[in-house]
Protein backbone atom coordinates (compact mmCIF):
# COMPACT_ATOMS: atom_id res chain seq x y z
CA UNK A 1 0.00 0.00 0.00
CA UNK A 2 2.55 2.73 0.49
CA UNK A 3 4.71 1.01 -2.42
CA UNK A 4 1.67 1.68 -4.70
CA UNK A 5 1.67 5.35 -2.70
CA UNK A 6 5.25 6.08 -3.61
CA UNK A 7 4.72 4.24 -7.38
CA UNK A 8 1.95 7.14 -7.59
CA UNK A 9 3.77 10.10 -6.41
CA UNK A 10 6.59 9.25 -8.63
CA UNK A 11 4.35 8.94 -11.60
CA UNK A 12 2.79 12.58 -11.25
CA UNK A 13 5.90 14.17 -10.25
CA UNK A 14 7.97 12.53 -13.17
CA UNK A 15 4.91 13.31 -15.86
CA UNK A 16 4.62 16.99 -14.70
CA UNK A 17 7.65 17.27 -16.77
CA UNK A 18 5.89 16.18 -19.85
CA UNK A 19 3.41 19.53 -20.17
CA UNK A 20 6.41 21.84 -20.16
CA UNK A 21 8.11 19.43 -22.18
CA UNK A 22 5.37 19.78 -25.22
CA UNK A 23 5.16 23.50 -24.55
CA UNK A 24 8.99 23.99 -25.17
CA UNK A 25 8.92 21.66 -28.27
CA UNK A 26 5.49 23.36 -29.65
CA UNK A 27 6.14 27.06 -28.88
CA UNK A 28 10.14 27.02 -29.60
CA UNK A 29 10.21 29.59 -26.65
CA UNK A 30 12.42 28.62 -23.97
CA UNK A 31 13.27 32.28 -22.92
CA UNK A 32 11.91 31.99 -19.54
CA UNK A 33 12.87 28.75 -18.65
CA UNK A 34 16.29 28.96 -15.96
CA UNK A 35 18.89 27.03 -17.41
CA UNK A 36 20.43 26.54 -13.75
CA UNK A 37 17.29 24.94 -12.68
CA UNK A 38 17.80 22.35 -14.98
CA UNK A 39 21.16 21.38 -14.55
CA UNK A 40 20.96 22.02 -10.79
CA UNK A 41 17.82 19.37 -11.48
CA UNK A 42 19.49 16.82 -13.08
CA UNK A 43 22.36 16.64 -10.79
CA UNK A 44 19.90 15.93 -7.42
CA UNK A 45 18.28 13.19 -9.78
CA UNK A 46 21.12 11.84 -10.25
CA UNK A 47 22.24 11.82 -6.46
CA UNK A 48 18.24 10.83 -5.94
CA UNK A 49 18.96 7.64 -8.49
CA UNK A 50 21.89 6.43 -6.60
CA UNK A 51 19.70 7.29 -3.04
CA UNK A 52 17.32 4.75 -4.38
CA UNK A 53 19.98 1.97 -5.29
CA UNK A 54 21.41 2.67 -1.65
CA UNK A 55 18.36 2.42 -0.57
CA UNK A 56 16.14 -0.70 -2.18
CA UNK A 57 13.80 2.24 -2.90
CA UNK A 58 11.80 0.87 -6.34
CA UNK A 59 9.47 3.94 -6.56
CA UNK A 60 12.40 6.69 -5.88
CA UNK A 61 14.66 4.36 -8.54
CA UNK A 62 12.24 4.63 -11.24
CA UNK A 63 10.72 8.11 -11.03
CA UNK A 64 14.16 9.56 -10.66
CA UNK A 65 15.40 7.39 -13.66
CA UNK A 66 12.47 8.89 -16.04
CA UNK A 67 12.81 11.95 -14.57
CA UNK A 68 16.30 12.43 -15.86
CA UNK A 69 15.08 12.01 -19.31
CA UNK A 70 12.76 14.17 -19.39
CA UNK A 71 14.84 16.75 -17.51
CA UNK A 72 17.84 16.53 -19.64
CA UNK A 73 15.09 16.68 -23.17
CA UNK A 74 14.21 20.14 -21.55
CA UNK A 75 17.89 21.02 -21.23
CA UNK A 76 18.16 20.52 -24.83
CA UNK A 77 15.28 22.45 -25.88
CA UNK A 78 16.47 25.00 -23.71
CA UNK A 79 19.73 25.17 -25.53
CA UNK A 80 18.65 24.74 -28.70
CA UNK A 81 15.64 27.70 -28.82
CA UNK A 82 17.33 30.01 -26.42
CA UNK B 1 26.05 7.97 5.21
CA UNK B 2 22.90 6.73 2.75
CA UNK B 3 20.58 9.14 4.85
CA UNK B 4 23.73 12.05 3.91
CA UNK B 5 23.35 11.67 0.49
CA UNK B 6 19.40 11.55 0.46
CA UNK B 7 19.74 14.74 2.53
CA UNK B 8 22.05 15.61 -0.19
CA UNK B 9 20.07 14.99 -3.00
CA UNK B 10 17.24 16.67 -1.02
CA UNK B 11 18.53 19.85 -1.09
CA UNK B 12 20.07 19.73 -4.56
CA UNK B 13 16.87 18.97 -6.34
CA UNK B 14 14.41 21.69 -4.05
CA UNK B 15 17.20 24.02 -4.60
CA UNK B 16 16.98 23.77 -8.05
CA UNK B 17 13.83 25.66 -8.07
CA UNK B 18 15.51 28.64 -6.42
CA UNK B 19 16.95 29.76 -10.15
CA UNK B 20 13.49 29.68 -11.84
CA UNK B 21 12.23 31.42 -8.60
CA UNK B 22 14.72 34.24 -9.01
CA UNK B 23 14.87 34.69 -12.98
CA UNK B 24 10.57 34.73 -12.93
CA UNK B 25 10.97 37.51 -10.01
CA UNK B 26 13.48 39.36 -11.78
CA UNK B 27 12.58 38.95 -15.51
CA UNK B 28 8.25 39.43 -14.35
CA UNK B 29 8.36 37.07 -17.63
CA UNK B 30 6.76 33.49 -17.06
CA UNK B 31 5.04 32.79 -20.46
CA UNK B 32 7.34 30.37 -21.27
CA UNK B 33 6.77 28.29 -18.12
CA UNK B 34 3.68 25.43 -18.14
CA UNK B 35 1.37 26.06 -15.54
CA UNK B 36 0.58 22.26 -15.78
CA UNK B 37 3.80 21.49 -14.88
CA UNK B 38 3.54 23.36 -11.47
CA UNK B 39 0.18 22.28 -10.81
CA UNK B 40 0.70 18.49 -11.33
CA UNK B 41 4.50 19.00 -9.86
CA UNK B 42 2.68 20.16 -6.52
CA UNK B 43 0.06 17.04 -6.64
CA UNK B 44 3.27 14.98 -6.89
CA UNK B 45 5.04 16.82 -4.04
CA UNK B 46 1.94 16.42 -1.64
CA UNK B 47 2.16 12.74 -2.14
CA UNK B 48 5.90 12.30 -1.77
CA UNK B 49 5.22 13.81 1.22
CA UNK B 50 2.79 11.87 2.60
CA UNK B 51 5.04 8.52 1.12
CA UNK B 52 7.85 9.99 3.56
CA UNK B 53 5.56 10.37 6.34
CA UNK B 54 4.91 6.54 6.23
CA UNK B 55 8.34 5.62 5.20
CA UNK B 56 9.80 7.88 8.13
CA UNK B 57 12.29 8.93 5.58
CA UNK B 58 13.05 11.72 6.49
CA UNK B 59 15.06 13.23 3.44
CA UNK B 60 11.88 12.92 1.46
CA UNK B 61 10.20 14.53 3.81
CA UNK B 62 12.03 17.54 4.72
CA UNK B 63 12.90 17.54 0.31
CA UNK B 64 9.27 17.76 -0.01
CA UNK B 65 8.44 19.77 2.18
CA UNK B 66 10.58 22.82 1.30
CA UNK B 67 10.02 21.96 -2.56
CA UNK B 68 5.96 22.17 -2.21
CA UNK B 69 6.68 26.20 -0.98
CA UNK B 70 9.51 26.75 -3.84
CA UNK B 71 6.93 25.21 -6.13
CA UNK B 72 3.69 26.85 -5.52
CA UNK B 73 5.67 30.61 -5.12
CA UNK B 74 6.80 29.49 -8.98
CA UNK B 75 2.57 29.02 -9.73
CA UNK B 76 1.79 32.77 -7.73
CA UNK B 77 4.62 34.23 -10.32
CA UNK B 78 3.02 32.29 -13.74
CA UNK B 79 -0.64 33.60 -12.50
CA UNK B 80 0.46 37.17 -11.96
CA UNK B 81 3.01 37.69 -14.76
CA UNK B 82 1.41 35.61 -17.50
Amino acid sequence: MIILLGIVAGIITTSSFIPQLVKSWRTRHTKDLSLPMYLTLDLGIILWFLYGILTNDLPVLLANGVAFILSTTIIILKIRYK
